[in-house]
């Protein structure tokens, strides 16, 4: 299939992809008294009353912003926020779609962290929740902790935590099948940017202890004047020995390889240099660190990438879509570790253990019953870990 | 109809008003691959090379914003913007019904007009237009100039010329059945905020000599130190004898009444005092200035209100759908007077003259024709005016 070609098309036809449409009927001036004036203002003064009553007569608990800055779209790099449209529609529409989330493209004609946490701050009434998407490493992160701290709604940032749920959903199942456990698997990280750091928070609560993170210039260490704040502070968690070197270096014997940079870095040399039964996810879209066949060639045992023509195709759409839709029915005013964790086994506890396997490791994204599960079990942590507010 | 209660469980049951849906299909590999990756960044790439392709790929070129900060809510004042949400629904699914223009309720934790203006420039990018909802005089004229001069979208704030153009719709039939010009007539209107000096400004550009605007004090006059900058910039323009009095004082001679301000002020005695085949629109909702039945009794021969129960009831849904219709139909980058007094033109011109009478002087706001003729008229206007950009 030509996908840039048909998808020109789509988007030109349907002049994109989102609608806003009412959920209630206006054809009878009943209907307008209802729904508009004069009725309406009864909810208004319901909600000026007490402002927690906005949950009950308005979709605002229902309605989450997709926000970016266009800085760091797909590969694409910075395109802008205009550019960057297409791939926040998509976003809506796969929230809707999977989880019957309300979300709504928000893209921003400013790069500035302060400027964005203000904007999205002064937008938040109408919103039950906040997706930050595709914006660059590192100040995705601070943004994100500005927003986590500064509001009682939850906010997420996919592009870290939905890869890093993912991930770990992965993980989870494929050590299942070399019979590893997470506690004892040495895992190198190749990306140094909002997913990588991501990840090796994720897998450092899941109990990992030896982790490598390389980028483009090699390992991660402490120290190193090069290192922005994220990736010093991510350096202060792992890498105890303080090793230094290139990922080649790193691999040598590691038992699962997590790759979330750019395409063709990982040759079959390297693959074989890792230890007994790897694990290999080379998730660079669209062109992999190591095309899944190769890897599999050159000795790994359970290989994933983000390619929906190979196996084991480990995309955010099984988790992000129902991580809000249980953080939203919870009325969660975050979204915490817990509910991550627990939306990682949601999704690899979809693939039955009789029929898990090498090529099996995660369920298919077009499975719609993921997010269902995924809710559930996010709704739960959320009460357990107290950010429930309903 | 016990509207209060009918639309608290309305709004209850529906939570809320509007979802955001998707208008392409999600069920396959494939059609993940169109509307999403990887065939979703050919469009972004289109987009970055020439961002007028955004609307050519994405929602954003029929995506309006209603914005507001909850400061002047219907007539319940300041009740910020969680309680001003099921308005902003309301809106949105006006416009969609009524034009299908796909329309987003931004409700803003801010009252300041430099922030609300930043904040809605920064969050332009994904949308065609902007519609001010609900902002309280003068600053809503403030905030919407500036926009009007930083943005190359539309901008326009109903309640100061959604009112004005349905008043000038209105009077243009009714100086038809009681033979009277534009140029002849005395106006008096009560109101001195968003609406009441919109409707001045509309009436000055459609030949109106003689006009009179009060406030809650009285006849509104140059140098009135109580003045507002709003109020003595209207006070610049009209009352060129500077003459000063009551509201009662200003009726007397008067050929028409417009209130866009509170219930109960203009009694039987001030409708008396008025000339011959006096015009009255009471637009105060949901009590008017005077009933209409009174103001019938005490001599008036054409008579609005904003009330549906009644003859002739000016509603601004008759005028924003089409006006915004037609704005994103032009890409106009601005809704300019031409476009407004095309809108009232094409409302009023909705009622056949073989049909016009004292009693039917504008069309029902449930005609879903009108927003269709309005926009025909107002997409000419700005292709006319200069400011269509297709």
């Amino acid at each position: 299939m030509n996908y840039p070609e048909l998808s020109l098309k789509l988007h030109q036809d349907n002049q994109g992809k989102i609608e806003v449409v009412s959920k209630v009927k206006v054809e009878t001036k009943d209907d307008l008294s209802t729904a508009y004036t004069p009725g309406v203002a009864e909810p208004c003064r319901q909600i000026h009353k007490n402002k927690e009553n906005v949950y009950k007569y308005t979709a605002k608990g229902n309605l989450v912003a997709v926000v970016t800055d266009g800085s760091a779209v797909l590969g694409l790099g910075d395109i802008g926020p205009e550019a960057a449209m297409p791939v926040m529609e998509g976003k809506s529409i796969l929230f809707k779609e999977f989880a019957n989330v309300d979300a709504f493209p928000i893209c921003l004609a400013t790069n500035d962290v302060d400027q964005i946490v203000e904007t999205v701050k002064r937008i938040s009434p109408s919103f039950g929740g906040i997706n930050l998407e595709d914006i660059s490493a590192p100040k995705c992160v601070e943004i994100e902790r500005k927003l986590k701290e500064e509001l009682d709604i939850p906010v997420f940032h996919d592009d870290q935590h939905g890869t890093a749920v993912v991930v770990a959903a992965g993980l989870i199942n494929a050590l299942k099948i070399v019979g590893k456990k997470f506690e004892e698997v040495r895992v190198v990280i190749n990306g140094a940017g909002a997913a990588g750091t991501a990840v090796v928070k994720i897998l450092l609560t899941l109990g990992v202890k030896d982790m490598i993170l390389c980028d483009s210039k090699g390992i991660v260490y402490k120290g190193n004047p090069e290192n922005n704040w994220l990736k010093e502070e991510i350096a202060q968690l792992i890498n105890k020995e303080n090793r230094k070197g290139t990922l080649r270096d790193a691999m040598v014997g590691a038992d699962v390889f997590i790759g979330v940079s750019v395409g063709e870095l990982v040759d079959a040399d390297m693959i074989k240099s890792m230890n007994k039964d790897a694990i290999v996810f080379a998730m660079a879209n669209p062109i992999p660190e190591i095309f899944p066949d190769e890897a599999k060639k050159a000795g790994a045992r359970v290989v994933g990438s983000g390619r929906s023509d190979f196996a084991n195709q480990i995309n955010n759409v099984v988790a992000f879509p129902g991580i809000f839709r249980g953080a939203l029915d919870a009325r969660a005013k975050d979204i915490n570790d817990e509910m991550n964790i627990a939306a990682a086994y949601a999704i690899a506890n979809m693939v039955k253990e009789a029929e898990l396997n090498e090529d099996y490791i995660i369920p298919s994204a077009l499975d719609k019953n993921i997010a269902y599960e995924v809710a559930k079990a996010v709704e739960k942590a959320a009460r357990e870990s107290g950010v429930a507010r309903i």
